[in-house]
């Protein structure tokens, strides 16, 4: 491995702070004690205001899926009919969460590198409907959902929960959980939080509970009933949590605190900015339409001529820098920037100057600087 | 907080020796490059030789609980009937997860304090009955099934599957998984591995897996048979793994080899008897009898007219030692002391010192240095 490790421009995890990564070498508490308590009860407070709601927000040991599994296991029911809108690999995911659920899913088609509107999803619901299950971004085609808000309130309009998957995008572009009636909303620790991996934060509103309560086939481990107690009551979690992520989340919480969620939100929306006026300036195309261009996830078309592993293969040993390829159908067409956490005008250059570097090696004719140019004007640096 | 963080002989999380702790904030990598292959495959050797077995081993971000309920969740099917021996809290949370799960749950009454013998389980036993469901090492009342190979015997003879609950005692005394042909068995990082709370490892036998493949109603997160795909032909994991507590299991793992299993399970006992032989030196009395004691996790009755609480405070104020209460209904009846991971001869003397004064200061009489004396016997040391 290289000796500094790498600049991590995955789409998750992603680059976590030095701050952030010594916190979780602190001395160990149990999890029973004052010191867990109060340390959860600032995670809490601290996501509560990231994630702009009122309602109980809880942080569960497991990856973001485990959080969206968690979030469809408490709501749904055997038989309940759930209306999932389809448009890249982690919408297909919520689906057959749902439906290893033994909830009747209906799909809504989607073209990946697009997100639906009102009017496509208009037609699939009706007072049966349980949820509307949506991904706001979806980190496998860079495309964010910003017709959300008006999903929202079509799917408030026939009686049905809105469940929202944000691993991807919380505290990186706008999502105001209260304000849009979300009901329901799942995020990852190692996304745009600046965290590592191993955490997810459920938020919960009192719709949602109402459905949780009346569900009797709640699974053990993620229910979230018992969550609530133990939040509620003891300010602790059901079952042993993993105390060092808390440390580090804590910490990485308190960083975006300090920025403020505005600002922060801001920052990634100029870097991504840039990127997309680079991969422009560079002769490449984004895949999403631009309306649905993602401000923490940025997917860009592979050249022809040029083999995606072997960019990515020299992003990594020359530069020393990562970046995602493609998934499911995607797999070689594309590849994937994340623009999350700390994100700064440092990392977006230093990856589109080895974009540009490893393009050309590759025999894709780009203008020297080019890129970097377009970026750096975005990023008012020029 | 103290300066130097507590002593942990709590009943999990543990103490986590310095290397370990400091492998969590080495440089983050992507969990789908090779860098994290090559962690993963270690770990999970290192986890086959710790788990003395030939089959898969799986390691799940979750609690130790997430582990079993994944384990219960891959082989059971609603309707599937299973005995479950009960002889406290965490063997009631697994009949617990069994029910959630739709299954038929037949409860072995076991007393608290004691374990099951081979005549208690045999009358439940049949050929419907799916699994055998047996926690190894009682954390709540520091009880070990000792017979446990009988049991799986047992089950055997009947076509039952043995899923073991070994959270609080693997690493830490015999628990030979094929051998024994134990089907499924889970622990925890947390306990005797001497690693931070986080992960489960759950080992899968072949008998195992053909259950798991028939069961069309599989969960999503903790879907085994997507693990196996992963972890056979990739090497990784189906979602993102909490990476920092990789780095630290793989670290404790290489301990543990360095040590040696044998080797290591002896310490354990070693202290375990220190312990017990302290506590009667003290004139105290183990929870449980005496041939179920357990040398993971020491019970220990509160003496008449002391307060638990008070103790427990105590040694946490004026040492710095953390020892856990009771749960469910032996709350206030007993404390129940960690022997587990880095335990050598320092910390169980700190302890019994520790608990001696704090003791005596509650106006219980313990003869000045009775238990650390009788420790030290034990330990070799006199």
């Amino acid at each position: 491995m290289r000796q500094d490790g790498f600049l991590i421009m995955l789409p998750g995890p992603t680059n976590v702070p030095d701050r952030v990564l010594r916190a979780m070498c602190k001395p160990l508490i149990g999890h029973r004690g004052p010191e867990f308590r109060e340390l959860h009860e600032r995670i809490v407070e601290n996501a509560r205001y990231a994630f702009q709601t009122e309602a109980d927000v809880f942080v569960l040991t497991c990856s973001g899926t485990g959080g969206v599994a968690c979030a469809l296991e408490n709501v749904l029911q055997p038989g309940d009919e759930v209306v999932v809108p389809v448009m890249g690999v982690f919408s297909e995911r919520m689906a057959e969460t749902a439906r290893r659920r033994g909830a009747k899913v209906v799909e809504v088609p989607v073209a990946w590198g697009s997100a639906p509107i009102r009017e496509q999803v208009e037609p699939f619901m009706h007072e049966d409907v349980k949820a509307l299950c949506l991904v706001y971004n979806e980190t496998s085609t860079g495309v964010i959902a910003r017709e959300l808000p008006a999903l929202a309130e079509l799917a408030k309009e026939h009686g049905a929960l809105v469940v929202v998957d944000a691993v991807s995008v919380l505290g990186g572009d706008v999502l105001p959980v209260d304000k849009w009636g979300i009901d329901i909303c799942i995020t990852g620790s190692q996304k745009c939080l600046a965290c590592p991996p191993g955490l997810a934060l459920v938020s919960v509103s009192e719709e949602a509970w109402r459905a949780i309560e009346a569900n009797q086939h709640r699974p053990f481990y993620f229910d979230l009933v018992r969550a609530r107690e133990f939040l509620r009551e003891r300010r602790e979690t059901p079952f042993t949590p993993a105390i060092p992520l808390f440390y580090a989340l804590d910490e990485a919480l308190a960083m975006l605190r300090e920025e403020g969620l505005e600002k922060r939100i801001e920052r990634h929306a100029r870097c991504a900015r840039a990127f997309y006026a680079a991969v422009e300036a560079m002769g490449l195309r984004a895949f999403p339409e631009p309306r649905w261009r993602s401000q923490t996830v940025i997917a860009v078309e592979v050249p022809e001529g040029v083999d995606s592993r072997a960019l990515r293969s020299a992003m990594k040993e020359r530069y020393g820098v990562l970046i995602g390829g493609g998934m499911g159908k995607l797999r070689e067409r594309i590849v994937r920037i994340g623009c999350m956490g700390i994100i700064s005008a440092r990392e977006v250059l230093i990856t589109v100057g080895a974009l540009e570097d490893c393009l050309r090696d590759l025999g894709f004719p780009v203008e020297a600087g080019a890129g970097s140019e377009a970026a750096k004007r975005e990023l008012g640096l020029l």
